[in-house]
């Protein structure tokens, strides 16, 4: 395996040396934020809106260690140009920072890391399978560390014979974990829920696009009956068809006209 | 300042030289569990308690690497041993291990720390001030490493001139992030929330004192003018007098009769 480099604080380290103390506010009490994004041909994809969402994020948890986002961009074309994968996903996190008390908020500890990642068109047909369990994320417009809830589901979520969970809450749907729901309806209106949930880049991308009747609206769990079609969305993901929900397939189980179309379009979108 | 150690993974190492990958899940997305408990004249307080909680949380999130207890107690021991910190606290960690995908659960990482700590009986005169907030830990009886919230909203207890805050949902009281809540009626009963909580090993020991009557009930937002006494409880705090909730003093402002005595008895407790 070709060496692979992350940066931390500024600082070139292999990943695989890549560490941090264990005073740190995120392992001590799972204080942390991050964003992810991805390369294509060593091109950060819809960078300035994942950096507007990160330093958000930061600012929302007073996390400030005076970095700058030009400085963040130099750190991170230095590790493109040192890793030299063309198609990647790349993770910056800032977290709650070293505490010599293990609760008050320090000086932020800045990881960049990167990871090989190429869409995988195969996967659009393939679609996904959601099983809906009712939770609320908390800080939900937030880009927190906070999948406690996610990964403690995940048995439970293969037990169910499905993907990914769905949340909801007070009977209206929220969001997956990873994810941004959306639903078609006999009309073909798009609707995503507006509210409790973290803005996509993905989402965001779509509520622009001309040409659809896309609405940001609440989605109760009564209307799931009546989908149409159904996709999820995320920087990694892209559109990605949902083909059941708790067992129950949507329509033929198969990709619909209206999500296909967007997924046409997004794909293309740069 | 002497060396501190701490163990990672069994082994011993100096805690400023105390690391983990940034793989790991407690820092990708804030998943692990630990428990916490002193030392007094290098005895560990209560550990059985302390490991039958450590153990519950771990198997309830899916964290085994197949650590026993008599293995854990020797570790600890040497840490005792080679700290020589009569008086400490002493935190055991255990995270989601280190994951290729930054997902998926895998061989979890242990961590046993332990830092300088006696109780400080002037801080039991001094009191706290909370304000309430409202807000449901998630996985409440797990104790998780979430600390998000509590973390999240130190600068607003801060500028409402309080110490902690006291969560409450839906009209209902549960807890604070760090300690449990009491209070104490007109009638002289002591009454602690019974659900939506983490079940604390000194509200065990309040529970089970004789010549009191302390009873598990819900207590709702609107007793809160009501109260005579009100007192917090942890491993560090032991009892805290509560004098002041939402800036309204509590009685007279000062540590209340029957809050004295069950402090008293704690303190003596073994």
């Amino acid at each position: 395996m070709i060496n692979n480099y992350a940066i931390i604080n500024g600082d070139l380290v292999l990943k695989t040396d890549a560490k941090i103390g264990i005073t740190d506010l995120s392992i001590q009490r799972g204080y942390g934020i991050f964003d992810f994004f991805i390369t294509i041909d060593n091109q950060p994809r819809f960078l300035d809106d994942h950096l507007d969402r990160f330093f958000g994020s930061a600012s929302a948890m007073h996390l400030n260690n005076g970095i700058n986002r030009e400085q963040i961009k130099e750190w991170i074309q230095q590790l493109i140009e040192k890793n030299n994968l063309p198609g990647s996903g790349i993770r910056i996190t800032l977290t709650g920072g070293y505490a010599e008390d293990g609760y008050t908020l320090s000086n932020p500890n800045l990881l960049i890391t990167q990871s090989a990642f190429t869409f995988n068109k195969e996967n659009f047909y393939k679609g996904t399978r959601l099983i809906t369990y009712e939770h609320q994320r908390q800080l939900p417009e937030v880009k927190t560390i906070d999948y406690l809830q996610a990964i403690y589901l995940q048995p439970f979520i293969k037990a169910q014979h499905a993907d990914d969970v769905l949340y909801y809450q007070q009977g209206e749907i929220n969001e997956c974990p990873r994810s941004n729901f959306f639903m078609v309806t006999a009309a073909n209106e798009v609707i995503t829920p507006a509210k409790n949930i973290l803005k996509g880049i993905t989402r965001k991308r779509i509520l622009g696009l001309t040409g659809f009747d896309v609405k940001e609206a609440a989605i109760h769990m009564e209307q799931l009956p009546t989908i149409k079609e159904a996709f999820i969305t995320s920087t990694t993901k892209l559109v990605l068809p949902v083909l059941k929900i708790d067992g129950k397939t949507i329509a033929d189980g198969k990709p619909g006209k209206t999500t296909t179309e967007i997924y046409q379009l997004l794909a293309a979108c740069k």
